[in-house]
């Protein structure tokens, strides 16, 4: 699998229709990790495969459903956005195993075992207390491994973190997430976790979402771009990418969703507070998609040579996109 | 709230038709908390409540459901058994704190937090790791309060149930499970939380299902009658019933859905093992509800007062469901 400079974002959400998936498209970027469920349960998640298979007919000469890697080599050839499908929560599969592969024949491919709960399968990083993969997490990895469906544990804490990198027998990601060194959120990762993702061959996303950066919405490009370097000392270089977690054309009671779901009358808010609850502010670099190649101008300014940009822009997702997808070949 | 010797079985679990109506209304059992889901969603627990509905219009001359304590004097008045709807599982309500009560409308009393395995809610008894009450347990719990839903922790593992004890602003239910001290199963409750549970008021019904007794299904009526003497001294003559956990007139495959619902493709065995996994034979002194008054005869033996024996047998049941299904009066 050639690398061909695809670029790859590896976690966006977005309120999509043809302005945005032309912005996409023009941005220069190759495929884009979509979130297709928070806390939906089967029924409404196969509501939203729906209408994103609505989207594939309407906007067939802007998009395509990336099921595979080479897909997304093939929607670069043909100029269209490649849709990689993933859940940010196990809601879906509800408490039945066979979801797991039902839903992976609709095509999803990521699929995160909490968000910011406790959930069926692991604890998210929200919870006081961490009591790690679940006897139906154990199952659900299983078969997440057979089917090939990514685990992905950016919204879980930290223990189930290690225990799923642990119990799973292939590489997992975190799709959106910084290390806890460059800034002490909740949701971000501590150096034990990312030695222990590195160890097994998992993959990091880095988040471009203000909660999840130093200073915030003010933080700029060079120190984001420094913590990326300082990263590949602890994973590698291969083992780096973008999930900018980009977050656009919604109105707040979407993120009221993403924060309350349906588990809470009170208001929660997550890594906001009542003073701050609005959506923030992105930084100036990264404004959106079509400041994608900021990002990587920043990586050479801080010295990565231009095959290791490539890696981070994209190329690192598409490998790992390759061996993960789909049973083991 | 007068007891008037009324007779209450804190947990049943029968495959329910005309004869075993029939043979429970002629046992002289007022009142069973009867189970409408294991493993159920919503949906599902709709049509188990529609069936339920069918039986009572069916079956008018031998049940009625019981939404109230004094529901439970009237049906004994009119020689009916009085239906206590509750779940074994949180899996009723999904992810919605909503569908409290909403199923709380329908008719629905008790409600455990966990059945064995982690829920969103609380740890089950099953589980390695025992991480204590969810955020969306302690939204949960708030809302069964100000319901009058019953929380009942008898599947839940050890420090949920002391969390739930703490959190719920009124008195829970362990409504069939027994003292570790009595016999060591995962299922069975330490000395700790039968403490905590007396302390707060709560009450504990006593489980006649032998994977939870001394010697299974050789336990004698004495060896039952003992346990439940020296367990008075740790909770209160008040706070002591029983909750047979009479499963009845079902096949083998009732009980697999029971012990794995969908969450393992494997199969697990629960209470039982490989070798020992078919439903256990009951103890020769409770066949089935026809016997329930040779447990008041045992009572009488090992020393119980009369007016003791009537607590146990379904005085303090009566007494707990009064205070506790519906708002605080």
């Amino acid at each position: 699998m050639q690398a061909n400079n695809v670029i790859i974002d590896g976690l966006q959400y977005i309120n999509w229709d043809k302005k945005t998936f032309e912005k996409t498209r023009d941005s220069g970027i190759n495929a884009v990790h979509v979130t297709i469920a928070y806390w939906e349960n089967f029924s409404e998640v196969i509501d939203n495969i729906n209408q994103w298979n609505q989207h594939f007919r309407e906007f067939d000469d802007l998009i395509v459903h990336a099921l595979t890697a080479e897909d997304i080599l093939e929607a670069k050839r043909q100029n269209k956005v490649g849709i990689v499908f993933g859940f940010q929560n196990c809601s879906p599969i509800e408490d039945s195993i066979a979801n797991i592969e039902t839903l992976h024949k609709l095509g999803v491919r990521i699929m995160q075992l909490s968000y910011n709960n406790q959930s069926l399968l692991a604890t998210g990083c929200y919870e006081d207390k961490d009591s790690g993969i679940t006897r139906f997490g154990k199952q659900a990895i299983k078969e997440m491994n057979r089917v090939g469906m990514v685990i992905d544990m950016s919204h879980s804490a930290e223990q189930s973190t290690l225990e799923a990198i642990e119990l799973s027998e292939r590489p997992i990601a975190i799709t959106h997430a910084n290390p806890s060194f460059f800034h002490d959120a909740l949701r971000n990762k501590s150096d034990k976790v990312l030695r222990a993702l590195g160890d097994s061959g998992g993959i990091l996303g880095f988040s471009m979402y203000p909660f999840h950066l130093k200073n915030g919405s003010n933080c700029t490009l060079d120190e984001f771009c420094q913590m990326i370097a300082k990263t590949v000392d602890i994973l590698s270089i291969d083992q780096v990418a973008l999930g900018s977690d980009l977050c656009e054309n919604w109105d707040y009671s979407k993120l009221e969703w993403m924060r309350s779901g349906r588990w809470t009358f009170s208001a929660d808010y997550g890594e906001g507070s009542a003073k701050n609850k609005e959506w923030p502010k992105q930084p100036s670099w990264f404004k959106g998609a079509e400041d994608i190649f900021n990002v990587a101008d920043g990586l050479r300014k801080v010295g990565f040579k231009e095959v290791d940009v490539n890696k981070v822009m994209g190329g690192n997702w598409l490998k790992f996109f390759d061996y993960s997808f789909g049973p083991v070949r």
